[in-house]
Order: structure tokens, then C-alpha cells, then sequence
């Protein structure tokens, strides 16, 4: 025993330090951020490192009879730092997750139920789509414009992980439709006439 | 001179290797990439650190009046490897940059003649515009949408510099209309209608 | 027509680099990398972005009645560059993922079926581990000791995504028994005995 | 109405965190740092992404008849983790940025007005140097010695930006005579006499 | 004397921020972090830069007959942000540095006094080893299992270095014998077996 | 032994890409990089990821009676890749390290044997001086003017490490005083006279 008490003692001196630096759980409570506050490592179980809001169906009683559940740093704390996101996707009947991006991450999408025919625009204004069967991946470069859309007569699902803790999430039709951009403004940017835009303003919630 | 030699015997040897650590110039003319195929440093010159191509007004007899010249890593091959790249607009009296993101890189502009009107929305979803004039800068985050009007009565010009020397660009238009995306898939997610997409693959060159 | 031909223009003097600055696929044909030399543009399709691995079970039929099925860039070439892969692990009953760690990334798991008792060891030499239920995810921090137990029994499996797609694998039992370590030196290291050394040996293939 | 108000109701769960993750503007106000404590989100307005100091031509009425003004994180908290930065360059007519560095960026130097000789020496000991006309565009890579002379009759002006929000400056004249770096010190470390450091700490304020 | 004041006033203008852009000191009196709380810069002495630990020798007076002595952030706080830390390791006549990974850097070692042999194992499960005299330099990549023997009849000393200032160090026996891991969870990851394992919980202080 | 062939064919699918994700050792006989081609894994011995140039003392016999020797991946390719590299100093009585900068990298120093003055200025123009002793590390931010005096009355070595396989090296007076930068260039961005400038031309070998 002696033995273990000097061996120890080793141990503790490289140990001093209050830094944890396997890993920087974010403390939600603290002042928002990033870069996060740390959680004190010694007030850290087994359930910081862990998220059980994946396992629940994300409600599809919506307009787009879809849900994205997150587990970015916000939700998921223990992310922070590390490089790594996760999310779950609901498809249900005829639902869409429409076009969108990650500001902030790439993604890699695992098809765990169902169908999903998904793509993505790059750059060079190149399409790339395809059909995904239970157990295909897809991975959509970071900040490129993609889709998701149920490929099969029932509910879908995709587990989805983001090469960043905030991937961020920009939904293409919320940003022309679903604030407070003037109509002649969204027009001039895009092309789009008055009237659609009102009509989708209505539907999306904007200001008209 | 004795000592001059003696000293720079000193200098060859740290220097031997045949590395430039400090720039990575691409060779553009070697395969695709990146990452890029670096030039030997022999055979650069002070004009391989240079790109003339701002100096000049791109073309804005066009649909949206306006021009956009990059000086990206394809066309000012010594930001390779270096974090910054750049580039020029020009807007035509009623020119438009219409919506559109950068994937891989944040964007710091400054008008230096005349005056734009810019803006971006968040992931919250929230927008910031504000018009610009001469000497002012605005920067636009990483992948988030984003746009420029000329607020003047006459060509305004901005420079613009980016975080990467690859930035990237998405312009949302070209993205739904203008290349071969079915008319029936951007109704899907976009919740656009078929009449309009059409019109604008129309004039856009998208496939019908 | 004429004007979608004019703004076509703009938009090809942007593009008239061969660098596709959104990804870099891995050109696996070529030699050992990283860094990848990209595949060419021009010769992509929407499979190059898809990897059907996943989908399938892996062979269990094994000592650890469990089998890791990887996504990384060896596998699944379009994550080069992109910070991020995948993976499946499939544990029969009784089945386990030994002790290991991932030298190059961070790790998300999410069990799809079954349940899992997980782990892992930190630099403080703390441990955390739960017994995870179908839906439920936990992040293992770069390079720490971590493991997976099938807490089923029935089958279980996880999807595994990892913040590199060169996450790198080191099964402690074969960095330790399953090579040309000599036993002496494996003692000296470890303070195991020589019988316990060679036993395993024989087991793992290590040369006695 | 009920159909956005469903669908906001989506958008909610997904931005229930506070975390703002597409930028980090910096709280000036907060200790100092990097990394920046975030401004709140919600207190933000496009003010806080635009900068105006670069509108307007510095002071150019001393030694070296030039001024930098910065638009670091300093000036402009926005720039604060988003990987880039600006300022401005006025040279008088004979005024001179003389050798300097940026510890942590490389700068791309646009010539705005006039003409600017610029140039930089690599850890090769090699020497770039090139006149510029208004319009074009030089790199200088991160970390080197390099320098900018008016060129022009007449007073010269430049934009620059850099790949750090936070590139340090270092003036070679400063660091060498404008502090308490002692005179026989300076001699050893630059072999340069002491006549000529004494005459030099008295211009640029150094300790005698 | 009046140029030196108008001058210096061009050097204020610059640095009228209180950011310290070159370092992130950390004040390790603050929270506990990463991201560290940055010392004020005025507070900052030479002192700050300089660490005095590694000019002694470790105690090895224990069951290793080593020493590990680390300059890591929490004991040299100005290596912060700045992507490199240090060490130190006695090695007794018999001592050994048994297997172990650090998480979070590479390391490179340098002997300095005596011989020490020294080996890792890749993700391949290649193993390299090398008898190391004075003078000699190994590199040891991120992530993977590694060890110090002295080789030499004499005290062995070594200094390292890692790529990261929080490097972590994740030794073996300690990881698996050391903390509050069941025994039959060990034998069922490891495949060694419980005696064994009981053997070794008491010589290095894990719960029975 | 059948056990052992049915894991080891799990491990051989793991590891069936060419890719070695722990390292990549440069293949200094292709062409001038970085990136580095590595070499072929196969290729590979511990030799490879040893160096032995740091054993030997550098040739004193110079005019600043100092030598450098680097072990940056130009001399020891392994640390291709790792960030990370390291070298020897060695002064002579009266030696001098003069003023200098790695444009990429910071450094830490560890005297091995004697005394030496060490020192850097900051981007605040700050000095920061210490006589180090024996054992006593100082660390120096990247691209920071520093030297390195010795101070004791024989010769005195230090081992450095640097955050980056290509730190760079730039010694000001070579930068200013060694190559083609001509007298009256060096005149108006150094503010030394014509003179002095000849005089160091002269012994450091710059053109006249």
C-alpha cells in the first residue's frame, strides 16, 4: 500500500492544477457565450457527457410535417470544445426539411428509418442528389445549401452529426419570409415578385 | 568579408532545405487542388505576391448591374495557405449583389466609392442592414446570407476581403435557378410555385 | 435569354478556376495521403457524397462478438477536409468494444438498438460511464480510454460519428499483445506479468 | 396564421438557447481578453457590424508623414473570432510605414489612392519589394518584415486586412529605441554603435 | 523631442486598446478554465514568462523510479494560447515511464543526460522503438501509447515538449487500476484476467 | 489460435486504406512542400521519428560566436503534420543569438548548461529581459523580435521547441543588412543612416 500512496503522490503533482483539459463542458448558466464558461470538473457526472433527447420522435404536426431535434452546445453542453455536434431528423408523411445551412459545420446525415431523397448546391452552382435507403450516408460540405425530403410513404429518420458544436442553422425560408424584411428589399436580392413574397411573408410569419 | 562569409555559412545551413515555410504560392498549373501544389521558390518574383485585377471596374452591363471581380487563390495564387483573400464590386446605378453566402469564409467590406446599402440574416434569424457610406465597413459573418444594393445615384465600388483563400460563393438564385433542379423539387423546398420558378429558371438559365 | 447568357457570364469568370474550393474529395487511387489530392470536379456524382456502408451489419462472428464498421476517409473519401466521419458498431449479445481510444478526434454515439454500457477514463484519471437505451448519445473527448458493452441481450447497435475523418483507432489489447512487443518490455510498461503477457498473446497473434 | 405560427414554434425549440453562434462580438467593456466575453445577442443592432474610423484619412503631421488606423478587435469588436480584420494606410506625400510586423496575420494591402512602394524580406533572406498603382493588391505573409513608401507626388492612401482580428504590429524602430531597452543591449543583439542608438532612442523617445 | 511625442502618439492611437493581442497570459487564480482568464497586461513581469521548474530533478523515490515534471498551463501559465508546453523526466537506475497517451498534443523528447529507450504503437499497431543516447530527439505523434525506459545504469534525463499547452497525460495502469473501475468491467474490456487485476489495484490504490 | 485470426481480420478491415491518420512523415525527396507527400507507411523505421543533430555542439567559430541548430521538419520530417519542432543553441563565450522572429511559431527555450540573457518585445513595445539560469525555461510568443545573450563566462546551450514543424526563422540583421535591399531603401524605412548601413552591408554581405 505504501507503494500506491508514493505512485499516487506522482499522480497528484502533475495533477495540481484546477484545469481539466480533456474537455470544457460549457455551464449554460454562466454568461452566454461561446467561448464557454467551464463547469468545475469535480461537479461532473456521467450524465453531462450524456443526451437522451434523440431518442424522442421530434413533433411533425407542422407545415412542414417535419422536426429537427438538436444536440448543439446549447443543448448538448459537453460538445463544447470538441468539434462535434449531433441532431435527429422527422420525416413524417410528405415532409421536407427545406432548403437550408450550416453556417458553421459540415454534416453527415445516416438514414435509420425509412427513405430520404436529399442534395445539395455547391459553389459552382453544381446539383448533387440522391436517394437514401436505411443505413446510407450523405455528407453536405459546410455552408452549402441542401435538402432532406421523405422519400418513403412513412415516417423517416435521420440521426444527423455536425463537424462543430454550433453548426448554426440558416432556413432559407425564414430568412426572406419570416422577419422583418421590407418586400421591395426581398425583391431586389432575389428576384422574386411582390406578391409571393407577401403570400409566403403570410405563411412564414414575416412582417409585411 | 571574412566574417561576412563565415556568418552566412551559418545562415545556409539553417536555410537548407529546399521548404518555404513562410508562403505556399500555388501552382496553378498542376493538378486541382487543394491542397495546393506549392511553386519552387526560385522561380517566384515580387509580381507573384501581386494581383492587378481590382484595379479595374468589372463589367455591369448585366441583369444585375453590377460585377463581381475575386482575387481568391484561383486568381491571386500567393494567398494560399495564408487565411485572406479579396475582391472587388462594382455597382452600376441600380446594381444589385443579390442574396448570397460565402461557405468557408467571413467578409469584411469597405465602400470606397459611393454608397451601399448591406445586410445579412442570422441563424436566429434575425436581419442587420444598414447603408453604407464611402470609408465605412461592414462585416458579414461566415456562411450567412447576405446582400448589397448601391444606395447611390451613381456606380458605387466596394473592396471586400475574406477569411480564407477560398471562400467560396453561393448566390441563392443561380442555387434554385439556375441549373438542372426540377421544378417539382424546388416547389417542394422552397414552397415557391411552379409559375414563378419557372419564370426565373427563364432568365436565370435553369433547366426546365 | 440574352440576359440570363450575360449574368451566365459573370458567374463563369467567378468560377474559371479549377479549384473546387467547397470540398476536396480524396482521390484514393492516388498516393497515400493526407494531405488527399482532390478528385477532379468534373469527374463527381452524387455517390461520391453517399457511403451505403453503414447499412449493413458487421461480422460478430468474432472474440468480441461485436464488429466496428468505419466511414473514415479511407472508406468514405468525400470527408476529407470536411472535420468530420462516421461509423457503425454492432455488439452481439455479450458482445464489447474493448478498451480504446481514437488518437485524431472526439467521438458522438448514439444507440439505434438495444442498449450500451459506456465509458471512458480521463486524464484525472476519473471515470464516467452509463448504460445508454436506444436513442440516447455520449460524447467520448479526443483520445481518452473508452469502451462499449452490449447491455442487451439481444443485439445492439450504435452510429458513431467523429470530429476528423481520421479519427485513427488503437485497440489497447492489440497496441499491447497483438504485435512484436517483446514480453519483457511489455512488463517493464505495464507491470503485468509474463504469464498474463503470453497468454494474451496467444489469444491477440502478438509474436511470443 | 395558424401554419406559421406552428412552424415558428419549430424555429423556437431549435434557437431556445442563448447562444448566439454565428459570431461573437466582443464586450469591450468586459475584462480584457481574448477570448472576448460576447455581447448579448438581443442588445446588438447592424451598428455593432459596421466601423466608420476608415472613412476618414489620418494623421499624417509627424516623423514619418504616414498613419495606420487599425480596425482590429480593438476598434471593432465584431471582427472578434471570425478569423479577419482591416485598417487603412496614409502616407503623405514622402510618408513611410517604415519595417514592421504582424506577429499574428498575414495583411493583403489594396492601394486605394496614389502609388505605394511596398515590399517584404522572407526567412530566406530574400527580398520582395514592387511599386504599386492604385487598384492593385500585394500580400504580405504572416510574421515577416515588410514595409510601404509613398511612391506618389502626392498623398497615397491603402486598405488592408489581415487574417486575425487581432494581428499585433510591431515597428522595428519602436522596438528597438522606443522603450527601456538598454543601449549596450541593442548593440550586442543588433551590432549596431551606440552613437547611432543614442541619436535614434532620442527621436523615437527611447530610455537613455 | 517633439517628433518623439508626435510619434508616440501615432503608437498610442494603435494601442489604445486594452487588449494584449501577442499573449493570453492566464490568471489561474480566475475560474477554471479553458478558455483562461487573461492576465492584465500591465500586471505582467519577465517573471510571468519564465519558468524555474524543470532545473530540478523529480523525486523518484517511488514505485516507477521516475519522475514526470510537467510546464503545462497550470504551472506555466504564459505558455496559454501560445500552442506549446514543456517537462521534464528523471528516470532512476531502473526507472521506467510505463505506457501512456497524451490526449491533447505530440511530444518531442530530447535526452540530456544518460540513455533512455523509448517506443510507441500506432493505430496500424506498428511498434517503433529506439535506444535513445544523449543528445538524441524522438517525436511522439498525438493520441498514442508510448514509453520511457532508462537505459542507462545511471539516472536518465529528458526534456519534452508537446504542440498544445494542455496536453493531458493518461497513464495506463493508472487508467485501468487506479480509479473506482469494477473488476469484472476491466476484465470484460481488457481481457485480462480478476486476479490480475486485484494484483494490480493494490499496488497502484484502485478500488477493490 | 483460430480466435486470433478471426480479430485480427476485424482489424485488417479497419485498416484497409493505405492512409496512416497518426502521421504523416514527409518525403523530403518529393517535391518542395508543404504540404508534405508523405512517405509510404511501409517505408517507414523508428529511425524516421528520431533525430540525432541536437547531440552535437553547433560551430561557434562565427561572428556572433553562436550557433542554431534547427530540427524543423527540413532536417526531421516526422514532425511533418504534428505542430511541433524543435533545435540547439549553442553560444560561446561573448556568443549572441542577435535580434530575430519565427513569423510561425512560438518558442520555448530550456538552458541546459550555462547561463543566457534572454528577452522579447511586445506588440505594446514592452520589454520583457531575464537571466536565465540552468534548468530555467522562458517561452516567447509567436513572431516576436527576442534574442538570447550568454551570460555566463564559458559556453552555455539550450534546447528550444517551436508550436510548429516550419517556425521560420528571420535575424534582423540579415533581413536588413544581408541581401540586395539598397542603402537608400534601408535609409528611409529604418531611419539608420547611410553609413551605418554600409558599414553592416559590409560585414553581414549585403550588396552595396
Amino acid at each position: 500500500m505504501e507503494k500506491a500512496i508514493i505512485l499516487s503522490f506522482l499522480l497528484v503533482s502533475l495533477l495540481s492544477s484546477s484545469h481539466a483539459a480533456d474537455f470544457c463542458v460549457a455551464d449554460l448558466t454562466a454568461a452566454p457565450t461561446p467561448p464557454a464558461t467551464p463547469a468545475e470538473e469535480s461537479a461532473l457526472t456521467a450524465d453531462d457527457f450524456v443526451f437522451t433527447g434523440l431518442g424522442m420522435a421530434g413533433n411533425t404536426s407542422n407545415i412542414i410535417k417535419a422536426a429537427v431535434t438538436p444536440a448543439f452546445v446549447g443543448q448538448f453542453p459537453a460538445t463544447n470544445g470538441l468539434g462535434i455536434s449531433a441532431g435527429r431528423l422527422d420525416l413524417a408523411k410528405g415532409g421536407v426539411i427545406p432548403f437550408h445551412t450550416h453556417p458553421g459545420a459540415s454534416e453527415v446525415l445516416i438514414v435509420t428509418q425509412g427513405s430520404i431523397c436529399a442534395g445539395f448546391v455547391t459553389s459552382s452552382n453544381k446539383v448533387y442528389t440522391k436517394t437514401l435507403k436505411k443505413g446510407d450516408s450523405m455528407i453536405f460540405p459546410q455552408g452549402l445549401l441542401h435538402f432532406q425530403l421523405n422519400a418513403a410513404g412513412v415516417t423517416s429518420v435521420a440521426i444527423v452529426s455536425f463537424s462543430s458544436p454550433e453548426p448554426g442553422l440558416q432556413i432559407l425560408d425564414f430568412a426572406l419570409f419570416g422577419n422583418n424584411l421590407k418586400t421591395a428589399l426581398i425583391e431586389a436580392v432575389t428576384f422574386l415578385d411582390a406578391a409571393t413574397i407577401k403570400k409566403l411573408k403570410g405563411v412564414l410569419g414575416g412582417t409585411m
